[in-house]
């Protein structure tokens, strides 16, 4: 029986993953973080504009649309719109009883496309390659729901 | 004891609802991956402007809003504020040892209501039409937060 | 063995700190919506101006941008950025093996950190009052990642 714990390799593997996608959602916040505070500007709240220890001289144009910051809020909606289904996904299909090959191949593949697009939407690559990455990630987030939903069906 | 595994009843209901969900957010992104293709437009990054074999003959107006595209924004929006979450307390509802027919009622209350919201929406029913649907999952979500809450502040 | 279960004092504290998290999600959304209906607008879908039973008397302007609805959104969207990562790392967590003073600490001080940020947020502080708490809620994202990540990498 499968089991949610370090000593099951698949789990290991998962968890290992999970965490790295974790890292990689608060590696672009700090990322939008620097940004702003590089650029002083890129703001979102009219509060913002209120003088404080962090924004010493404050400006009228600090709330308005920055490319620079932007960017990363692009990066960030992307995680969200990804990352919290593979971390659940994925936890449930430890609990499937994949072979450990196929378990790290999925978990590995979905990791790598996920650095590697984060990767070419910081460095604005062209479309086509973040887009290649993306799909990869979300081809991965199929396979492993079909065979979550399929063992569920199943049990029912 | 209630156990995470698809032999028990409850998890394998919860399990089939946590693909299924996962599988609405894919298909919701591809849904506007579609959208942007149909309409050429629609695109966020300003390199999305440069030439490439997804988008041959680039036009300035390609990263304006589109509303054919912005509705599938919105409905990914909406899906982001609550499949996470029912995918988390999902899970941990099951670990609070609930009868099979009350799990199975809000499990399948929830994919039933999100469903129908995604169609209600992505069909630009009237706003009170969605709401309903919107509602009736956002209850699901207490019922069981609130739930998962007793227990843990039971057993600390 | 740690164990996903409520009898495991880790485990309920977890839980109980999940589930706080999830009504927060749900309770901002409520004001969000709240909102809306207070000020008959911030609407987002054109079909939002059609006359219904909760839209008796549709204005064009009710999809404009409007500050007090705007104000939740910002507050979803950096929930949406941190609640799903703690509510899958901090499960995770739970299966290192923290002891259960470490485990208490970090997941009552990324509730009351998170608490305290929807507060200053909802209220209009200056905004280091509320990035104080956001940093204090992704240090405690870090450090359970690098655990759990340092787990998963030495059970490989």
């Amino acid at each position: 029986m499968p089991e949610l714990q370090f000593s099951n390799p698949i789990f290991a593997a998962y968890a290992a993953s999970a965490a790295t996608m974790v890292l990689l959602g608060v590696v672009t916040a700090w990322a939008t973080v620097i940004q702003m505070m590089r650029h002083k500007g890129g703001f979102r709240a009219p509060e913002d504009l209120r003088r404080t220890p962090l924004n010493p001289q404050p400006r009228p144009d600090q709330t308005a649309p920055l490319e620079a910051v932007d960017r990363y809020r692009r990066i960030m909606q992307n995680h969200l719109e990804n990352l919290p289904f593979f971390l659940v996904i994925g936890l449930l299909f430890v609990l499937t009883g994949p072979s450990v090959a196929l378990a790290r191949w999925l978990f590995a593949g979905y990791v790598v496309s996920r650095l590697l697009h984060f990767l070419s939407y910081a460095s604005a690559q062209v479309h086509d390659i973040r887009a290649t990455f993306w799909t990869i990630g979300s081809l991965i987030l199929v396979a492993m729901s079909v065979r979550v939903l399929a063992a569920g069906v199943a049990a029912l």
